[in-house]
């Protein structure tokens, strides 16, 4: 075991305040009615699914007042995206806003939390891709996670891309941490079954890659061995998605989130990320494609996470890295082995003696 | 399992930050000058087992800037104690502290607490006891626990008993919470055996209580089973008072305390209070003498429990109630019977055709 938090954060910050409940998405409207100075509108960022679908129930949006903008999360942020969309909130706000609500999954969440640090720190959010760089507390900030695994509504970053120079880092800081989470699991109910799954298990993956790991310590381990074990419970169930593991798989992602703090990926996520930046595939999905062929690496958590996929019936799409030219091979190689902490921390100093070209092709074509 | 979080807290506020490692106690020195303004004094309240032994390695004391006040922790906290040591403060500080520190057990984690809300509140201990009648942050405050398992280092109270009405109850409010707790393992190396084994299971019976009562949640059913599954770990081992036994101690003593903000105690703790009330014997023991009657109630965590004191062969002091006068024992059973919320989460709304005079004497005698 480690000695003590081997990630760079000597100093863990916890989101200020979580609401947990049934139905406590209604509590919103208390908590911004305490944080409302005179007619400053609270800003709301709703994934796009809820402009197609309807609000989830028991959020109530004061239209006189806030602004709502919905956020298409095809595909994750980039920072060109952000500094729009702070442009937007300016233009429309005739006032700085009281508070930020993200409400949706990694995306919009990550959103939220990038547009209310460009507020009070202005520049764009290409400035502020790295560690430690944001100088002020953001906006008051809220989240309300509508679907479970990222554990974005704990984690002090935002990922997202910069197109110009292909930079995929988020903005690093204690002030990204939310002030506020809601986590109310009657709002995950019509999450659909795959979705559900593919997310889920980016909690899971995480906690199995760190919990292989060689930095390892005693923070990280218990957020880990409990993410871990809500991950089972739920996904070893006969109904994933009862109102019960609903609810335990929204704590699995909260502390999911809290364990990423304290403790480092290993191989699936850097795999992962080359299936994103090359091909375009989701964080999430992409995770469950890679754990294909991850047997050698985690035999273990490789067959657990198979017969959870095949208790479920759930689908993992399969061979999409089969025929890639040899350039897309090489590119896939490239965006994976940059993640040097990870790779050092499942294989060790000498990861690329391991992970050659050759080994990584292999695997790939595994996927 | 309950729908919405039971304990009255409806939003759980969470240690602003926190530190984890050996050695990390080092770190203080950096957290104090950043949060230093001008000549501002720190203040330091530290169990009065470093003043015999010795200051712990790694701390710094600037002797011509700070303040450091023992505190002798064979009492729990009282009012009167609280309104001194402000006053102790206020008198030998030239400016309002920049920083409380409190560096110890529970006793003078909560002292380190209840001075800090004075400090900027104003009024007395007394004025305070009950829920959320504080009204503004204390003076910035940082936990060093030199011991595990109460949770004060997480929680949002400090208990502290007002001689003059009886009155045993803490300062119940978001702002108790700690700005910054360091978890440093190396600093409960010199813990004896018996003391080590109390406290650690304060955590470990605070949440079998939990995880047996009517009134559960997903979050602190959680954090919970987190708990006891560190406690386990440490106290079915070969040694409990290792390296890595220690980290998990510590840790799982945090994560109670969190379990504590969504969760209720059960019949453990009311019997435990009337012990320290009517006995003045001390909260952690109190709990394990009082495991000794709860065969009927807990019999997985009983078994357990005193298979784990037999494995660490620590001491568990033994027929402290047999021979009491009869007002003893009705003293006894009235103090136990008030804590009424523990009570019917332990047996429900009925639990006085439970736990009636006859079976609280018959249980005591069990002690």
């Amino acid at each position: 075991m480690n000695t003590t938090l081997s990630t760079g954060i000597k100093n863990a910050r916890n989101v200020r305040s979580y609401m947990y409940g049934f139905g406590q998405l209604g509590e919103l409207r208390n908590i911004l009615h305490s944080c409302r100075v005179a007619d400053s509108p609270a800003v709301y960022f709703i994934d796009h699914y809820f402009q197609a679908n309807g609000l989830p129930a028991g959020l109530e949006v004061d239209a006189s007042k806030d602004i709502v903008i919905f956020i298409d999360s095809t595909h994750e942020p980039k920072t060109g995206q952000v500094n729009a969309l702070r442009d937007e909130v300016l233009s429309r706000a005739r006032k700085m806003p009281c508070a930020i609500v993200g409400l949706g999954g990694g995306t919009t969440m990550d959103v939220a939390k990038a547009v209310s640090n460009l507020l009070t720190n202005g520049g764009n959010a290409e400035d502020y891709q790295g560690w430690d760089l944001v100088k002020k507390p953001g906006i008051f900030k809220i989240a309300v996670p509508t679907i479970s695994g990222t554990g974005a509504e704990s984690t002090r970053t935002c990922v997202m891309t910069n197109p110009v120079n292909g930079l995929k880092l988020g903005m690093n800081s204690d002030y990204t941490v939310f002030d506020q989470i809601i986590l109310d699991p009657q709002v995950t109910a019509s999450v659909p079954r795959n979705q559900y799954f593919h997310t889920g298990m980016d909690a899971y993956i995480h906690c199995l890659e760190s919990a292989n790991g060689s930095y390892r310590n005693a923070v990280g381990d218990a957020f880990g061995e409990q993410t871990l074990d809500l991950c089972r419970k739920v996904f070893q169930s006969e109904e994933m998605l009862s109102d019960d593991n609903r609810a335990r798989l929204m704590v699995a992602s909260y502390m999911g989130g809290c364990a990423i703090a304290t403790s480092y990926v290993g191989l699936v996520h850097p795999l992962s990320a080359g299936l994103s930046v090359v091909l375009g595939v989701h964080h999430c999905v992409g995770n469950c494609i890679v754990m294909r062929a991850m047997e050698e690496f985690y035999p273990e958590g490789f067959r657990e996470f198979w017969s959870m996929v095949e208790q479920q019936g759930v689908d993992i799409p399969r061979g999409i890295c089969d025929n890639l030219t040899d350039e897309q091979y090489e590119k896939l190689y490239l965006s994976t082995i940059i993640h040097e902490k990870p790779l050092t921390n499942a294989l060790g100093e000498n990861f690329k003696e391991i992970l050659t070209f050759e080994k990584a092709v292999s695997l790939f074509r595994k996927m």
